[in-house]
């Protein structure tokens, strides 16, 4: 007879009953394969990634506004203080526009023949229906919006979503709706929201295209990458975690990941790499690309600290699917936090890690500077299966931390 | 200003709620994409698949049981009379035996070394992990049972299941245990259960080493292919519906679909398909394999009714995360039914198929039978997207049927 | 500097040029990724599985034959002899008699109304198209041929499609046609083809509609399962490699992985699995199902022997893409072989097994058998890879075997 | 008997033989599902997107430079004039350095422990491994490089890419090495490369970081968004086709196909879509992101003209089984196009769009534009079947245009 029993929890769920709330259902139900991941997904981000005010980051791809699940879980995410900062598609964020904008997006069917939406003027986001009307108007308030003098300056993402959602969330107002606009409510949250691909929407195509008149203004990447590196080094300097939640994967999951090597690689300062890492995906490792690769592999780099290997947790499905359970779950099963506001300090973040980097960057080559060896601070938990739990080579990695024990 | 809004619902979820239950979870959040086909299989199970006394017929493929959906999902359904009868393959139904002889599998890891795992005589199956005693039992047990008299013939594997179940549900009883395993509650509820490959798997394996000693035992696949037949064939000549409900694809899924051609194209008898289609998979259609083909390529085959295909739903995730949410939501939005007990008329559905086989059915040749421009009697009801919905072609085929108006 | 140098080859591809061969564009441009993989798995099979009188057995899923791939691929593997036995679901054997019988199939679209072509009389299997005729007309072949004495008794599925394939030979010879049909050329060269789901596709169907009548035809579920392990078992005891080449996965990957299960578990006999494991698929280890399961989890099970992990290959790709690849390769760079045939010795080779069951085997539950710490007699050669290759826990497997260095 | 022999090629693949080429291998091999559209895709390409002078565009995610795909077949396409432009994540242009600066790849595994290549300084891309340094040494090129005079200003990354590719070019002039570097090709054939998340990948981090020192480097996104319509526009308005060649999906498949919307809703310019789509990807329509949207959803995004939607082709497989067999398909099959070096000409490119936008754009609501009823300039040649092939809904809508036919 093995150990098992003293290593893993008993494989015996209850029987589902009438009337289970989504909560209980997921710890009582999903027991393994993907249905187990996104049991310990739901955990891992209710029980760690929130817990002791670690800051978290999330990454949005794939259609999802257009799903709504800007206004099903992605604002009541951001009320209960769960996601501390944004890094989106522009896609998500100018669909998202329509509903703060109060315009109608319907339930359709993907089965249906484009060349006659086409003539009939209706766009297709696989079974989300609109008018081309929402395009255009959508637009048209996009290049009204950004003419105003404070959009006329070279700014960051974060400031000109900032900006743009003020003007959403007066819209909301002035219609007499709440709750719609993912850019909106983090406006009002202060939460910053960037995008790794300014030009790559129609918000980014907008604001080319009155670059071709007189507008002043353009996209500062250079402070997006400094600045999302800030948030990231001020967590970890404060001796607080910081996690991941990557829905999909594309270039806003390597812009959220790459915080990491441009504080050690780049800037050449010691870190170790997010505690938490949580992706929803249905990008699988083997084509090589970066949407699906693994935490594993995302150690090798630096982006993940290797001590929390056991604490990385990516699920093989829709995030369609996968958001709402995980919202659902995090809501029933923990209190809300304090928003932190992290766009108000944003000046003073992008300050520290300046000062850091002209003191230990250099323009020729960086030496090594990740010293694994080295004590840190504790941070880590319970493991989110419940038991201590193996890592890839079978050593225990779990470290117990009652402080940080997760309410269940 | 198109007419999307005569057509189509207004896509505008209500945000997450602390404490939502599972179904209010589904039908408030889950709107597009395979989130939102999840909620149409939602619906189409229960307003219309077990609505009226359909019958359901219920394929799986995949390792569910070892992940506990026996107990979870499966068992709940079959009491509540919602599976009619099923068509597994031989792993789920050995693997379903470990938990009827009360044997521990655990929770385990994907990341464990399997070398290590040999040598520690575990045996892994993704993450779920038993030792291999557990296998050795297992094995001894089937070996012990089909030594009995009833066993040394050849016969179909529902008969092979629901004696096997039987002794199953004893050993329950005597360990003290309820509504572990599939085997036993089917056998408990007269469910008929087959297997399209009764040589594959350690039931499979067991009885053929048997049988190079002196066990009589043979399986009968030929009654296996006419007795599922029966099953349909009974529904529809009823003018009831027949259903099928589809975890994973393989084997079970080309086994459970073919009793429609066997019935219109080997026994040329004239057919028109099955009424309701419902599959969870993760299989594509593009790699021509018939696990991933839609219900459209069906209709070309004559397995599913062409008049139905809006009521035909496929959602790509995995079985262990949309098997749980569909039991919860049927179990929460409908009434139990009594169960048919298919297993008990097993001879006489035979008979009834064999009669008007020899009525129909020629050795040569047969003639085009199928005559799609006949009226026939009603069935479908309320599509399950709520409002009317366009076919792949453009035209509404959506037809209103108060009395089976589904309880929402 | 890290000695990655001495363990891996540099990546370094060769620029494509025009006429490049399907061989050379592997060697020279296939580096990483499912790349790599496909080029792994054309020198596995060149260099590893076909080497040394190695017996390698082939498992089809996936609707290959309709996909031209029996004439294009699998026929040429056959007559080098490449393949020494095979599984296949019905389906393929069934829609491989269309080729035989000289019946046309068309590449046409994934794209069309299946509605329109249902009330047209055309099948569609994804883009492949046929009239319902062919259907028909194979149908009434099958029921005319399996009228003779020959068939009339419980017989293998091995030795079904041994007769099946006589007629279907006479009959490409009256046609004046050849190289058509798998079933026809595993007649003539002693291939022995199994089927895994006797009753589960358009044949069994038949041969189910005439035992409703007089036919005493029925299928020896045990004889397969006996005769497929018996197979693996003279390839091993000779000392000679047992590999396993999956298309796909279903229950033909389960039915050929559990020859060793069959052998060591159920019956009993000390043994370590097979030696070279290639299979192509789209099926993700992530959901749990067998299909997407790793070789390494079959390690866990005793279905792969530890020591050649680093000789197993999972390329994701579709097999209408890897195999004509793979074919092309291996019969670019390797000569033929003299077939097996190792239908004609099918009687000789179950009796070696039971008599050694008989030996070994007990009804009551069977000790642990297998003794990885014994050495065993060598086989595996040069690792795939061009150099020595680091298994899953980072020690280096491979071994030197000079003479069985495969040709490059 | 259906007239499918009218309307689609027979199904009857030639066997395949010794030595066969890999474009021999594709024609005569690859018949149906994935393998068939990999055959339309080679002949879409080599038949009707480079024929007849079109303007190809060509989009690169997933890391295919570290795969060696830059070398093997970029490269190649690049100088047989085959892609005329190129929209990049930055990860592939930063692993393209290494390349051109002489650094060592590695072919790996996939089955290392990354804990371990942390602490070795080894870094993994899936199974591609080198080390630490050539990150840290890649690194300080690009912060050496970028503190040129030339690059002291806001600029789009075509203009930047085109002076990072002439230091790489100089630097291989140095090393004596040629055909390593896509950046080098890029600038000695006068390519535009573009990104579309230019602060995404190591190369942006570089910059963002010399950002906080004195470098005046920054993006100008705008000029990306207008700089890649005005591509498209010159060719559309001259008669020619412009086409997309898209390997993966993510931000840079958006950023290519955005380019149309830019045009037709945001500028206010009536165009009807590109001609030709051929994407390689394994992310599938029904998560709804935009990585997996089909051509027929593009169509009603006006991203696609309708009328082209026959000569679309959805390759689900890896690019680098892809990619290599396309490019070996191209050359072997077609005669070099003279490059068109559209960088020379960026400016007038640019120029003639913005006037055509000052005319026809405003900035409140732009009306519908895209009259599909008027007629245009005939372009589409013969179908990639090879015969007629019917549309989704089933009309024909092949053309013949005999002065476009390719060469086969």
């Amino acid at each position: 007879m093995s150990s098992l029993n003293k290593r893993f929890p008993r494989l015996l769920p209850e029987p589902i009953r009438k009337g289970v709330s989504a909560a209980d259902l997921i710890d009582g139900a999903f027991k393994a394969y993907n249905g187990g991941r996104l049991a310990e997904a739901c955990r891992l981000f209710t029980e760690k990634m929130v817990a002791a005010n670690g800051t978290v980051g999330m990454s949005l791809t794939g259609a999802l506004t257009p799903a709504g699940l800007g206004r099903a879980a992605i604002i009541p995410l951001l009320k209960a203080g769960f996601v501390d900062w944004i890094i989106s598609t522009g896609a998500n964020l100018y669909h998202d526009l329509h509903f703060g904008l109060g315009m109608n997006l319907y339930a359709g069917s993907p089965f249906l023949d484009d060349v006659n939406l086409r003539k009939e003027g209706i766009i297709r986001i696989y079974d989300v229906l609109f008018d081309y009307d929402v395009l255009l108007d959508t637009d048209a308030f996009v290049r009204q919006v950004i003419q105003g003098p404070e959009f006329q300056k070279c700014m960051g993402t974060d400031e000109f979503h900032y900006l743009l959602g003020k003007y959403v969330y007066e819209r909301e107002r002035k219609l007499g709706i709440k709750e719609t606009s993912v850019l909106s409510a983090a406006y009002q949250l202060g939460v910053p929201v960037f995008t790794s691909s300014p030009g790559d929407s129609s918000i980014g195509m907008n604001v080319a295209a009155m670059a071709l008149r007189d507008s002043k203004l353009q996209f500062d990447v250079n402070r997006d990458v400094n600045q999302t590196a800030s948030i990231v080094y001020a967590a970890k300097s404060n001796g607080d975690t910081s996690s991941v939640f990557i829905l999909g994967g594309g270039s806003p999951k390597n812009f959220i990941l790459q915080t990491e090597p441009q504080i050690q690689e780049v800037m050449g300062i010691e870190e170790r790499g997010h505690d938490y890492f949580l992706q929803c995906t249905d990008a699988r490792p083997d084509t090589g690309g970066l949407s699906g690769a693994t935490p594993n592999e995302a150690v090798s780099w630096g982006k993940i600290d290797p001590d929390n290997l056991p604490d990385c947790v990516v699920c093989y499905a829709d995030s369609t699917i996968t958001l709402p359970l995980i919202t659902a779950y995090a809501l029933s099963r923990t209190k809300p936090r304090k928003p932190k506001r992290l766009y108000d300090r944003r000046d003073a973040l992008l300050e520290t890690i300046r000062a850091q980097y002209l003191r230990c960057g250099t323009i020729t080559k960086i030496g090594h500077r990740t010293d694994l060896e080295k004590p840190k601070r504790g941070r880590s938990g319970r493991s989110v299966t419940g038991t201590k739990r193996e890592s890839a080579n079978g050593k225990s990695t779990a470290k117990s931390s009652p402080k940080t024990k997760g309410k269940k």
